[in-house]
């Protein structure tokens, strides 16, 4: 759970509607028309723009954005170096039966296909295929996010526009001038919002998580390898460390000085 | 067919008229001359900026963004796979006569060269160039509606700016002077719609279908490859799967767990 | 001739009159001052920007994107594939003597090296010299036309400035403000103009032209080295045919079913 | 301490309330609710695309802008020749003895790797990898004041947005119009404000000190793998020095020409 | 001299200002506090966002913009050729004696070090560090100029909101309206004319005079290694001129056709 992301949202919306309570009425600041504009408008836009498969897809991207898998590196490069000390003490084929307890589905594969004595150059094209794959999802659900962040400020303008037309149409009673720009300005304000409370920030959040999580495929795929050539677990573990930063490596220097 | 261009532009176009007409009326919001400013300004542009025949094929471009024969990677991995076994079984040139009833015409050209005798790195070679050629006329499609996307919104501007200037040279008549304004905003409008629900949408999702289709040249570039150097097809079946996601290729790890 | 560029220009700018005549009068849209601040400032931006030679070839360059030498690199490739039957049946001096009836130069230049017996990796840098030369040429040209498309607003935007405070300081007659921010408003259009109707879309087709050009570079540049290496002509044509996309190398196939 | 950062931000905000003042009552441009608005969102919209984690290490990384070691290449390079003729001279066990008196953790930690006798190119990859992990610390620090850069003029667009409604909803008493308008600009000037002296520039100036840091680190890797291997001093030297600009090496010349 | 970018800058100022005298008073538009504002401002966010050595060597920078030493690719390829004869026909050592008539320190310093007997992969390695140095200052030097490009138009629009404030929050007297609007415009002028005349074109002019200079250097470094390893002057000539567009290369063809 990414508490960052809903307190972001839960502030920043909260400090809109303070804003507007200090001043005015927040009922002034609501029009459902206005709403359908930007809203719809920037639907119907990412809809011609996306696959209708990734367009239904984006609520589960989303989510990525509050929810994350804990995803510890320190305890899976030690799960990794306790297969490779399995695997060199009893062979590969031990690593069989440890299979059910392994919850990680790609380290699973990974295994399975090592175990199954696969050419170690195929199992590497396979897991950096499905690794590439995983980019892509991630990169096109950002991406989703990034085109909803350009396309909700522009319905905000055309929306705004209309409502300056229609006001500059019928200009007969001037009383009414100031409320009909007001609610014509209503569709930009709700465009920037979308866009740089929501869409914006969630299309960056999502790109650090995704880098986070092939930094852990990648680490899998170095451990996978080096378990199926029989590299010794002090090899494996030094190999694998070198993805965590100095600050989370300490046992390493602990070790190396004893 | 990809409803969700059709359902997008539907979708989007509905709500703009929904909101102009719960406001006001349609007809006000429908200038011939200011749609002949955005529309024929973008439209002399684009000549300016493309030659006579790319301008003229964009009509077959943006279809491309609406219909799209149904690509389905899987099948095609199995009709490689099985003219991989064929020429495993038979010799490569019993696929002569199987070559009518292959309906892609890149795969029967591939498969010809190599029935043909053709060097290897030749046939490579010309395949490789035509996806490239592809992929450069699939880049000018979408750069044309990429061109519209920045010159549309700039004749929006050119028009208002025109009624402005009508419009603030003749201020004698106060009444004039919204419905006038009124007018001179609508090109914006037009513009900013032009842009932002049919050319810039339409332009991402043809770069979709590009990244799919070149995806399928680029298997079956790699499988008439692997068929001409007379691979065991199981081994041209694993080398073709790693194009596709893991959730797309399920038979693979039946198979190897059988 | 490239007639698009042409009658996208006359399209463009017919368009614009009419739309002020159907409105105005078009002597209301011109005024001198404003177009000396828009052409003037961009003209004075362009000579700090760039080199006098190369701001006094700009004309050159804009020639480009109208009229081209009909380049067809069908026709090339056969005379490229015609002096490689006569270098390899005749010997390569035979070549000395067909070489004052050959138009383009870069074949001549290139031919003379072979028959001198110039080294072939030197003859190779040579012709890839002069190749990026002349992409240089044309991309500085491209260069040039994206900065007016910068500049040109930016001086519009400048001209509106200083009439809307000349106005400004001076508004005790109400009459003369309308006119006066109209006069304003007029270097914006003109900026506005320039930009998205001339530079930018000049620029455009003249990275097209300059694509093509190079293409052709290319394709001559590998010509020469086949021949200079005596290779089959046979071998040359469909070494250059990979150049062209296969709707035009319609001969290559009817030739191998043959 | 970089006495430009703090200079510059004297100067402009000094420049700032001086322009104020000259014209009005610095008492007109302070607005808690205008100020709550564009920090308070721009927090928000930083808190949804970084990880807490990030955003808390924040100051950390602004402090980096006004202080910095005084960092010397030269006396660097000078520390690095001084270990390499030690270990030539005394062996490399020799340097154990001495890195209680070395400052740089970095310098240590890799000199230490090669007195223990670590694979030469292990060293390099964790060294490598220390590298890559500060420059992307570095890059992720840039890249929250880059966003702050680009949320908070939005912030203030919507905060000038809410003013502006509110104004227009409510105009009976024209008195109140002006002053309404004044405040609704102020969230724009203090997002511009925000932005332009602080955001944008500290970040440009953190990508110039990483740089300087980032050097200094490279420098560290080559001379510690020189010493590793054994080179001569003078050759470490040679080395060493061209990654400075010319400038600093004058001593060089002065030993060549000796 | 660079002529044009002294025409340049003296036509685009000299149009202002007859565009300005022809409608208004000159006086009218010079405002010390708007002038003030938006070069301070930028000055200050240049200081934020630069080390306070960099900004002092800003004038030094724009000099080049300015003031070029004649560079004559051709006179400096007749001088390498020249000094490769002297070495093939003297022995290397004879370089000596001529070095003092070498205006050019870098080829100074690379003749000297052949001379010396430097091992030829160091003195490549100097010299392009050398080079790489010199790239990053031009680098750097532009980089301020583009910073002051975009720093100055946010400081106009920061003081024309400041003047829009003062103006909004006392419009007691409506014959002040107009006149404060306009002094409050004069900081978005002045940061556009900042940025767009001044700034932004310098700091395209300096990055095409880097390229000039970056390839003198290139032909330099060229040079020196020919003459260490003792090349024929001939082939030396051949080498260099590739560095040469064409048009400038005559004399070579004439040369081989000799």
């Amino acid at each position: 759970m990414d508490i960052a992301t809903l307190i972001g949202l839960l502030v920043g919306f909260g400090l809109i509607v303070w804003a507007i309570m200090s001043k005015s009425d927040l009922g002034n600041f609501i029009d459902p028309g206005s709403v359908a504009i930007v809203i719809g408008g920037s639907i119907a836009a990412l809809l011609v723009c996306n696959p209708l498969k990734d367009f239904l897809g984006m609520a589960k991207v989303i989510k990525n954005a509050f929810f994350t898998k804990s995803s510890d590196a320190q305890k899976l490069i030690q799960d990794l170096v306790g297969y490779a000390e399995v695997a060199r003490r009893d062979g590969i084929l031990a690593l069989e039966g440890m299979m059910r307890d392994i919850d990680d589905d790609f380290i699973v594969r990974g295994v399975q296909m090592a175990v199954d004595g696969t050419d170690p150059e195929l199992i590497e094209q396979i897991m950096a295929c499905e690794v590439e794959t995983l980019s892509e999802r991630h990169s096109s659900g950002k991406a989703i996010l990034d085109a909803l962040g350009r396309y909700a400020p522009a319905f905000g303008m055309i929306g705004t526009l209309i409502g300056l037309v229609c006001m500059l149409q019928d200009m007969d009673d001037p009383s009414k001038i100031g409320p009909g720009m007001a609610v014509a300005l209503l569709t930009t304000m709700y465009g920037a919002l979308l866009a740089n409370l929501v869409a914006l920030p969630l299309a960056d959040k999502l790109a650090i998580r995704s880098a986070e999580e092939l930094l852990h495929k990648a680490i899998i795929v170095r451990g996978v390898m080096s378990i199926q050539s029989g590299d010794n677990p002090r090899i494996v573990e030094q190999k694998l460390k070198t993805f965590l930063p100095p600050s989370l490596r300490g046992s390493e220097e602990d070790e190396r000085a004893a």
